[in-house]
Parts: structure tokens; sequence; C-alpha cells
């Protein structure tokens, strides 16, 4: 067996913290001795152990001498648990086989240098690219400190996300509406315009049996959304926050009452600024956040250069309807050098449907 | 070598009379004798000899014991040429192996009846699904006498077919684009509305060195077309039909004295009745149209239920505009129930943007 097979096993140890970790990265790791796999681990929840530590407490045997595979740099600093380099060097490990380095400035490559310097033999970049992409969001989210956006939306081979008397109910199958209710699993935040809460009164929440719900937060820059909206009524199974351009408190109480968080912002054009906002909820420790806006908020978060990769689920129907709405509306660009350059889709069969995703390349049309 | 590897090799000969055979069908055949390939062939051009004529004339040595891989069924009768079966007959040829059978109802079957009566071997079905994939036009047309439509466009992963001021050069890139190219050699006609006519002068023509113009077709209900536009002026590369509901004499004898034909069609819903139309292409041996009509048009044609395949170029960029084109228009369909529905899509990359292909599997509300 190869570190790649190891590494493999690694990786599908991390997924298992999928949803659960945020915003640590996922992270999974295995002890290989005599190729023999004798502890397997991973980060669970954010706060709790990390991989490599649930990695070497499952050692059916002692790991003096094994191989450690790890997906992620160790660490090396006390954070909410203290440095995992330091169980390693405890441990009798002999060598490890590290997936991607870490971009935490704290980490960086500071982990591997210690174990290297304690006489570990350490090899780098094994599936580094798999390593890496696993953790996206994580590694956006130590970078900018603003969350990663991914713009969802689900339209007909004709492009439209609804027909021409509004009806959506349903554009997908059930295999690609299942994989949007994981990524509801997978993102911290989910976001929508006040348009949404007004037309179809969404939950918002993760349908899936053992899913984690994301915080809800709707951009209401004059606090429109009704009192008996099921997003306001519905606030134990998970935050909402509202977002707002009001200083109005009088307007905001009933909101607070009901539980929900209300967040005054400044405008920008009207709106609730789009920065300001991933600022604020960075500083929350919201890593993530999938945006399932209509097309005038996503045309607003287009601008603002919020958006860092486009999910489109391409149905195989057509609607037709010179009125019937697609996925970003507003202003729109004049000139086809003008557009928003993504980069080459990743495709996905789903059912009968297709899901491209696109990283954005070119963020804002303001820089 | 397998029948599989020699059906590979006849169906790679087929595909040499792409755009030159219609409405025939294309077919490649291969003599193998011994485990050698001795001779093969394709139907070169409409009106002269086939594929199996073709190989037995260029076996370099005799034929006599050989096994005739073809890819179509071959012919038993005289059409513009004596019929195949009994060249295969008088060659000596032992064994054939049959692509698809032949659907045309002058065949259907009988050809590889005459051939097993004679004492030849026959194998049915070897590569069936790409020996029939590769002539989906040809089996439609022998079915219907209609063409076969396929409604093509290019549109960004928001569904825009134009920016907000009109401009659509470029959506997609270089290999996209000379795709496009190939399909106007491949296919029979071409056909666009008034309204393209009028905002891009088109010249429709195929761009490819040594490429075979579509006849070109305009849906064009009162006589609009400018007379100096290029589908008039130019005609000499290619035939121009202008089809109209006006029965007004003296609005078309301009055109047909600048080379155009005037076709005129009863009105539908005030515009060219298309299936009339495509009735009328059909008598004309026109197999097959490649529709790059605007939105208006393409709603029109998949009402009629004369739309046939759809293909869909998305290029990995972002429009935006709530007044930006889409693929398709007109009234447009009241419930996703109602959606004209597709196959799930064939999906192909063109450098960095994706074909999706899709038949139309619920061809008209109408029905």
């Amino acid at each position: 067996m190869s570190d790649e097979t190891y590494m493999k096993l690694a990786l599908e140890y991390a997924e298992k913290g999928c949803g659960w970790v945020n915003p640590n990265p996922m992270v999974g790791a295995v002890v290989v001795k005599d190729g023999r796999v004798i502890g397997t681990g991973w980060h669970r929840r954010y706060g709790e152990l990390h991989a490599e530590r649930n990695a070497l407490a499952s050692c059916t045997e002692p790991p003096q001498g094994a191989t450690l595979y790890v997906t992620l740099e160790p660490c090396c600093h006390y954070g909410k648990t203290p440095p995992c380099t330091d169980a390693i060097l405890e441990s009798g490990i002999h060598r490890v086989v590290v997936g991607s380095v870490d971009p935490n400035p704290l980490v960086a490559g500071k982990g591997i240098r210690i174990l290297r310097q304690r006489g570990i033999e350490v090899a780098e970049g094994v599936l580094g690219d798999a390593c890496t992409g696993i953790n996206e969001v994580f590694f956006h989210f130590i970078r900018t400190r603003m969350p990663y956006v991914v713009m969802k939306y689900a339209m007909t081979m004709d492009g439209k996300i609804a027909t021409c008397s509004g009806q959506s109910k349903w554009i997908t199958g059930e295999t690609a509406r299942r994989r949007t209710q994981e990524d509801r699993h997978r993102y911290s935040g989910i976001m929508v315009g006040i348009g949404t809460v007004l037309t179809d009164d969404p939950l918002l929440t993760c349908r899936l049996p053992d899913g984690r719900n994301p915080v809800r937060i709707v951009c209401d820059s004059r606090l429109r959304t009704p009192l008996n909206a099921q997003i306001v009524r519905i606030t134990g199974e998970a935050p909402t926050i509202l977002v707002t351009c009001s200083r109005d408190e009088a307007l905001a109480y009933p909101y607070r009452d009901a539980g929900c968080e209300v967040l005054t912002l400044p405008a920008k054009d009207g709106h609730v600024d789009l920065r300001a906002l991933m600022t604020a909820l960075g500083k929350k420790g919201i890593d993530s956040v999938l945006l399932e806006g209509g097309g005038a908020l996503n045309w607003s978060a287009l601008q603002s250069g919020i958006v860092n990769k486009v999910q489109a689920y391409v149905a195989p129907k057509l609607f037709g309807g010179i009125n019937a709405k697609s996925p970003v509306a507003g202003m729109g660009v004049e000139s086809p050098e003008q557009a928003f350059r993504l980069a080459s889709p990743q495709v996905t069969r789903l059912g009968e449907d297709i899901l491209l995703e696109s990283e954005v390349l070119s963020c804002s049309q303001e820089s």
C-alpha cells in the first residue's frame, strides 16, 4: 500500500467532520505500522480534539515506530487544545506524511519544521490538491477572515429559475435537491434577500436526518420581514440574523423579542453593504455562506466582490418566457468583456440534472 | 482484433461523409481478410457510390472469403445506385458484420435477409448504438420526412445570450465556436428569425476551409429582410430561402431577383406555420436544420413541436442584467410541470466552455 492509499483513507475520515468543525478545517489521520492500520481519527467537532490526537488515542497497539498520515499539517500552537506536534513527539511516531501545509499564519510550516528538528521524517504534499480541496472554506477564511460565499441556484437549460408566473417548485430532481440539503449542513450560514422571504416564506433549515442547521441570514435593509415569517417564528432550530440599514430600535425590537438577531450595517447604494456584512459575519466565526438569493441579491453580491464560487444546478427542461426570471438580475454588464469570469466548471451528474461549479476568477468590477 | 475494433474503424470512415451525403446516411465499410484490412470505403457524397462498393473497389487483394464490416445494413434496392447486396454477393465476401439495421422501409432487414438466404453469415448490432447515433438525422428524416431540428444557443452560466445592451460577441471561446461551424457543415439548413437578421445581419455560412454551406432559411412573415442584408446580397455561396406569410408578389420580386427563394406559407398565430415549413423543407430534401434563433423563434419552434435536440453552449461567465435576453422567450409555461422535458444531457468540454446536448422528450404542448 502506498502513501497515497493511506492518505486517501485519511481524507475519508476528514470528511466525517463536514459541517461540524467550522470554522476549523476538516482533518483526518491514520496510523500505520508494519503495513497495518492501527489507528484512525478525525477532527469531530469544533473545540474538540484534533484528528492526530484522536488517531493516536484509537491505536490498537503502541504507535512507536509507526507512520502517521494526516491530511493537514499538525498544529504547533495552543488553541482550544494543546499542540498536536507535542502529541506526535510523545507517541514515538517515526514518520509523518502530510497532505496540505496549513496556511494558518500561526502554523504555516512551523509544525513540519518542529517535527523535523526532533528527528521525525516528514513527507509533504501527498494528495496535496485533494487535501487542500476539501478545506477551501478554511483556507479562504484563515486568509481573509471573511466567509467563503457560494452562490447557488437551480435553473432550466434555458436559464430560468422560475416560470413566467413565478413558480419554481421544482426545477431539479430529488438527487440534486438532496445535494443542496447537504450543502446547508456543510456551510455555516445561508443567506437570502427580503424578496425571497416575502415570496417563498422559506425555513432555510437542513432537512437531513443528522444535519446541522446553518445560521439564517436575511438581507432586509428596511426590516420588512413579516413577524409571522417562518424564519422569525421558528428560531429554536437555527439562529436568524436580520441584516438591516435601519437604526429604528422600535422596528427591531419585536424581532429581537422573537429570538432573532438584528444587525444594523451601513447602506451602500440603498442596500446593506455586503462587504461590511461579510466582515461582521467573519467576526462571528461564520466561515462560509450559502447564498440562495434571487436575481437582485445575486447581482449585488457579485458586484460587491464577495462571491467565491458559483453552483449552477441545470435541469434538463425548458420553461421559456420572456418574463421568467433568471439567476442574476440587476443592471448587468454592458459588454461581454466586462463579464464576471469563472473558472472552467467542475461537472457533476445528479440524477438527470447537472451541477456546474466554478470559482469566481474576477470577483469585483469595482476593483 | 475483434468485430468491435473493425466496426470502430468503419465508423471513422463513415464520419468522413459528414455534411456531404445528406439526406443519405453516413456509412463506412471495412474489408478484412485473414486479420488484415484489405479495403476501406465510405459513402462520400449524395448520389455517388455507397460505402460497401467503395470498400470493395479499394481492396488490395481479392475479397473472396473476407469479412465486410459496414456501419449500416446494406441496401437491396435500386436508388441512385444499384443494390449493395448485389455487389457483396458478387465479391465472394463470406461474412458481413452490420452496425445498425436500416430503418428505411425500403430496406429494413431485407438487405440482411437476402444476404443470409444466399449463404452469407451475417452478424447484426455490433456497436449498434454508435452506428445508429451518427445517423440520428437520417433515421428521423426517413421516418418523418421532416428535418431533424437542432436548437442551438450559447449562454452564460446565468442563462444570458446577450448583455443588457444586446451585445453577444463573444460568449463562448474559440473551441466552442469552431464546433458550431462544424455543425453548420453537418446540418443541411440553418434557420433564424427576422429579428436576428435585423439585429446582427449574419452571413450564416460555414467558415471552415473545406466546409459546406447550409441552406439559409429566414422566418420573415412580413418580408422585412433588408434587400442589402448579407443573406440577400451574398447568395452565390449558399441558397437563401425567405419564408413568409405574405402573398404580395411585388414585395417578393426583388428578393427573387437577387437570387433568393421566397416561400409563402400559411400563418399560425400571426407567424409562419413552422410545421408546414418543416414539411416544405423536407420535400426539398433538407433533412436537418440548425436553429440559431433568438428567444421568440425558439419558443415558437418548441411550441410547434418541431425541435428534436437542444444544444446549449454554457460559458463560465456571468453577465447579470434583469433585461438581458435568455435563450427561450415567448409566453413561457405557467407551471414547472408544463416544462418541455429534455433527456439528461450529454456533456462535452470545449475549451473552458461546456456543451450540453439533450434530445427533446416532450415535443409539443399542443398535442
